[in-house]
């Protein structure tokens, strides 16, 4: 995972795609206009544009005034949660087989590509998704286009590659197994959701990973990897229209882009699937523990994702929060610790996350207990309701210079929310927040029963 | 540590601030501009002002023309380099301090100032320096300076806040020793300067962090937090005489700018500090086997930086990379191969960090060691030598976008660099690098002897 890819509490919205907005004709594109932002003086600083190609394929760009740079990112509607046991880690070796060479690009040929630039080029899998994405002057742009545009339609996925690649995924497997961050964090998700696509690690298992055909893969990529689950989104110094002429040509390798097919909608939920309560312990020869206690949340379409933001950077969101002071700043109990939300289409958690010395883990539970009971119990302050609504908004405008920041918020919002709210709407929901609202999410939240997750020496 | 100390590999430089720039009259300030960039049709994108304070406190800043926020760091030329053995770890542990509250403000107040604003707010210690550092909109810097001049003038280090904060840092160690990257990079350093203050980490030893006194943390505040090892940088949306007014009044607190120093001048070596080569091995029960191979590499004075930023991003600078292609793309030894450079006043470092499986070991060891002899007999092509500058190049225009990396450039060249070069300079210096120079500067490094530190299971 990259940056990228960081939990949101919830700044991350979307709206509006029903009308009219997708084409079943294989050869006409529509397009239109979402959102336009002026300044002070009627000058547009932004202007986000978004066209549905044949096939399915959306195509999202934000227009950035004063900006020399853009990010690209290909969004696919695909993650470890469509994976059966047998497929277990599949979405994620695929994203790396999707660098080793095309009919055109040898494995380096892609390297080199965007290295001779001075591009940023990577990629991350998510439970949900799959994201391939670039930083690169503007100029450079078109390149980046193409050289995705051929990786994701015309991947070789050779077998000799896939063997080499193999090894590599087993290592990055025991890379993971060494930190204790991403090992807590596993074992929380298999506590939460079980053996289940949701509950399992995203890169698989050494065992599953080992099991795993070139034939499988293949069929995984032909299935899943189609115009009508993917959004390209881009953002910086982007004209909409090149960029889409760009798009067709890109992507349109070997008649790719000809198929009647409309857009994947965002996966809807029809009912909130469940979190199982329990502890689960591993032990491993660390020096810290790290613990993971949390419950179950909201889904990523819930509308109180916006006061469980605020609630959230209450609690635990900044060095001002109740949770870094009382388990940090007064007694030093531990360097980190910190809570957050994570959504999902049918599911949601919340949690807190904490790192300590062995001694100190009876203390660090009796405190986020005593914490999460007095927040369920009463709420937060005035004053905290208002610090907290000035850290979301104002982390919300400084990430807006950051065309990858800006390109994220468009190219998810298009694959996994029914909308995207302009950040002035988003500010607005922020701003609405009361201190009822949190009162009401912290007492339903923080009152049900917990997952716990340790990880350590003992 | 934060992003913002990332290791350079050379595009970090500076220049030309003889010229009476020191004031010893109490009261007097001079102020200089150092550049200033325009566009195409003659406006000035960026302008970079410097100012002399009473007491020998710099200020620096960076005017960047459309953009909203400001990038803030106050840069002291003190870190664990300074410190005897029976001061080991009290850079750092000072650091934490300055955090904990002021005659003004608790730790809390502190806090609270830059979360409410939803700005982020952090520091980190390196071995020369320390770096209090804040992203803000732009209405929010007076803010922002305040209470960074609170914070290092008038910082309390309450003897209950010593011992709080001890805890608070055992348990930072502890988590390092969990990192395999952490305990890999810190052995190898150990290897190559043995015990002496750059040979020791950062963060200090258990033991060494249990017996530091209030005392003797107090008395290097006041030794080594001076206006005049001080430099105040800022970059982004910033008026530079209404900075100096601010700092001027938020540093002034208690007379402390009232003193007659000229600030001190980047350290000198005298002599290079020779490298020890050698191996050391150290056993943890971790899944991967962490490994650092390297040599004694060149200054950070020295000219040939620019052609070893070539010849590292050739050798392993990115995907197209020599080792990216030969150790994971064509027998996926591992998932990380990266090489490095790493610049001190008096010594260097340049080497090779990868993570792999313990069978893989060997494999690894042989193709580094193979590529290394490669490069140094005989260079790299015309071909890496485009890529190279390439990178380099895009990879620098790129961060220009970003405040927080032009204030870091500039606050670290007014701090260890005897020069601040323009971007345009670093640039030409960046294309000037001939074939003849990488293949001098890979001769020379890499017969050198090894330097190898090993961490893992066997």
């Amino acid at each position: 995972m990259s940056k990228l890819d960081a939990p949101t509490t919830g700044q991350q919205a979307s709206a509006g795609r029903s009308s009219g907005s997708t084409s079943t004709n294989a050869r006409k594109a529509t397009t239109r206009t979402l959102q336009t932002v002026t300044d002070g003086e009627g000058q547009v600083t932004s202007r986000v544009r978004r066209t549905v190609l044949p096939g399915g394929l959306r195509v999202i760009s934000e227009h950035m005034a004063g900006v020399r740079s853009a990010s690209i990112g290909v969004w696919v509607g695909v993650g470890s949660r469509e994976e059966t046991p047998a497929l277990h880690g599949c979405s994620h070796f695929l994203e790396h087989l999707l660098f080793k060479g095309t009919e055109e690009r040898s494995a380096l040929d892609i390297s080199i590509a965007l290295d001779a630039v001075g591009g940023e080029f990577n990629a991350f899998t998510a439970k949900e998704y799959t994201c391939f994405h670039a930083r690169v002057l503007d100029e450079d742009l078109p390149l980046a286009v193409d050289v995705l545009g051929d990786m994701i339609t015309s991947s070789r996925l050779d077998p000799a590659d896939v063997e080499a690649e193999r090894d590599v995924i087993l290592d990055e497997i025991a890379m993971h197994d060494d930190d204790p961050d991403d090992v807590v964090h596993n074992l929380f998700a298999a506590q939460a959701w079980g053996d289940s696509p949701l509950g399992r690690p995203i890169a698989g298992t050494v065992e599953s990973i080992a099991a795993l055909t070139r034939e499988q893969i293949h069929r995984f990529y032909r299935r899943h990897y189609r115009p009508a689950t993917m959004v390209v989104a881009a953002a910086g110094n982007v004209d909409h229209a090149a960029l889409v002429r760009q798009v067709r040509r890109s992507f349109g390798r070997q008649g790719w882009l000809d198929r009647a097919e409309a857009p994947v909608p965002p996966r809807h939920a029809a009912r909130t699937r469940r979190v199982t309560p329990g502890t689960i312990e591993a032990t491993r020869p660390f020096e810290q523990v790290n613990v993971v206690l949390g419950m179950e949340g909201v889904t990523r379409q819930d509308d109180r994702r916006f006061a469980l933001g605020v609630l959230n950077t209450a609690l635990g969101g900044g060095t001002s929060s109740r949770l870094f002071q009382e388990v940090r700043e007064h007694r030093g109990l531990a360097y980190s610790v910190f809570s957050f939300a994570s959504h999902h289409a049918d599911s949601g958690l919340v949690g807190v996350s904490v790192g300590c010395l062995p001694s100190k883990l009876d203390d660090v539970l009796a405190v986020v207990r005593a914490e999460l009971a007095k927040v369920a119990a009463e709420g937060i302050t005035e004053e905290e309701l208002g610090r907290g609504k000035g850290m979301l908004r104002g982390g919300l405008v400084l990430g807006l210079e950051d065309s990858g920041s800006r390109m994220s918020r468009i190219g998810k919002a298009e694959l996994v929310y029914d909308e995207l709210l302009s950040i002035d709407e988003v500010i607005a929901r922020i701003d609405g927040v009361t201190l009822d609202d949190v009162r009401t999410i912290a007492a339903e939240l923080f009152s049900r029963a917990e997952v716990l997750a340790i990880v350590g020496p003992r």
